[in-house]
């Protein structure tokens, strides 16, 4: 929608299983037109931007291998990066050139056609992370492609990437998840949750993401959301044991240093 | 506020330690006039509502003991209840008929005069927690304050309060302020920061509270906010366990129940 506005694209084609997301996108002017082939999809494509659950990477990766147009280019969204440069390598033998793994940091709880909007991408950050073997000209062509949806493009290495989006993302939802699903599981949860108040709402805002796309982002990402996830259960229990001792001094150190942290951050955001 | 807009108020008197702040509300209307004295605050009052941290509840307690007028009702905005019954009886050596201890579900990350609105408790929850010792008369007085302020008002018993709140508030700060901090004390935290979206924003929003009255939430409802933590660590221990076995099919189950019940959640909010 974005590049459409823009005028840089001609004609977009989508790809997927589900025919009613796919009519959906038709109607909404997302996609031209649709198929649910993969090798049809690509055929002649000069930009393929693969948005799959990452544990779908592996086998749409194998669908358009042999596919592609010669000069073809292709990124992907997703939100780990290790695993997508391991299917690559398993489906190809290698990192190939035209690949630019890519992750745009920005996105709603919401999914489907109808929660696109051409605004999204705008003054958010996109990590492209290019290896050695990655293709100077198709690197080039990926960020022109995010700069003209609006967004800011930096550069990190796949490992950084998944370690940043382990502290930043992935363990935000995973403590979302886990503490509705606590809340769920207590016997009086339907008063409990009627008491919640709009501090709560916004808290597990991303509790209400898809399901399917979290179990694959942890199983891509097991290991540095394992040690954001360490990291944070022991912080958690430092907490508890000054709860439990009545620390004062204690809490409210955590809370005035969060509270500046959290300030700045907001305040940079703003700027 | 809220009541002067209803005309139902004839004189606000604000009482406080920081002069800056009482100014400020005296300019913005949300006060009549000031003092720091809280004896000169009470005096000749019909209604008293103390929204100070919870640790100044017993001090402020014991400066108005003795100066109320013969027909004055007190209450409070406090986020435990538990604590201020304590207080109460260690101050007046009871509860006293004319104290209806309650809790308005509503409130920003904002603190002070220049924070204030109208409209913050309209269509939001009001818990008052009468004791058998409460006077019918004072409670009816108090409901009817909350509910020409737009506010809905519900009974509960001070233990269920301090069950309930720890559940949905208390323990959802506790992980925001926790987060948050784990993030700061990483030696990338700059760099973390400037990666995170929009999620990490909502989700830690309520991390910029003040500190002060978070402190002192803790200390106040140390044995239910202790039983919560305890909960969702093993929980969130549950999810560790999941994530190191590779267990898909376990943690698409969590991912999908917390979603169910957030999505149930809102619609609920939203009816």
């Amino acid at each position: 929608m974005a590049l459409k506005e823009e005028g840089v694209v001609k004609e977009v084609v989508g790809c997927g299983r589900g025919k009613a997301n796919l009519t959906e996108a038709q109607t909404l002017g997302v996609i031209d037109h649709y198929t649910h082939d993969v090798a049809t999809a690509v055929k002649g494509a000069d930009m393929v931007l693969l948005s799959v659950p990452l544990g779908a990477m592996r086998n749409t990766l194998e669908a358009m291998r042999g596919q592609l147009a010669a000069d073809a280019v292709v990124t992907d969204a997703g939100s780990v990066k290790g695993s997508v440069v391991d299917d690559l390598r398993a489906v190809f033998g290698e990192v190939p050139g035209f690949f630019v793994p890519g992750h745009p940091i920005a996105g709603t709880e919401r999914s489907g056609a109808a929660a696109a909007f051409a605004e999204l991408y705008r003054n958010r950050r996109v990590i492209l992370t290019p290896l050695s073997e990655t293709d100077q000209h198709a690197l080039q062509r990926v960020e022109k492609m995010w700069r003209q949806c609006g967004a800011e493009v930096v550069q990190m290495t796949v490992e950084h990437h998944d370690e940043v989006l382990a502290a930043t993302s992935h363990l935000p939802h995973m403590l979302a998840f886990t503490l509705v699903d606590s809340l769920a599981r207590m016997k009086e949860n339907n008063e409990i949750f009627s008491f919640a108040a709009g501090g709560f709402r916004d808290f597990t805002r991303i509790a209400s993401s898809n399901p399917v796309m979290w179990r694959d982002i942890c199983i891509a990402n097991q290991r540095s959301l394992n040690e954001m996830l360490t990291r944070f259960a022991d912080e958690l229990h430092e907490l508890a044991e000054l709860l439990q001792h009545g620390d004062e001094k204690g809490l409210l150190e955590i809370f005035e240093r969060a509270k500046q942290a959290r300030d700045r951050y907001v305040d940079g955001v703003d700027r």
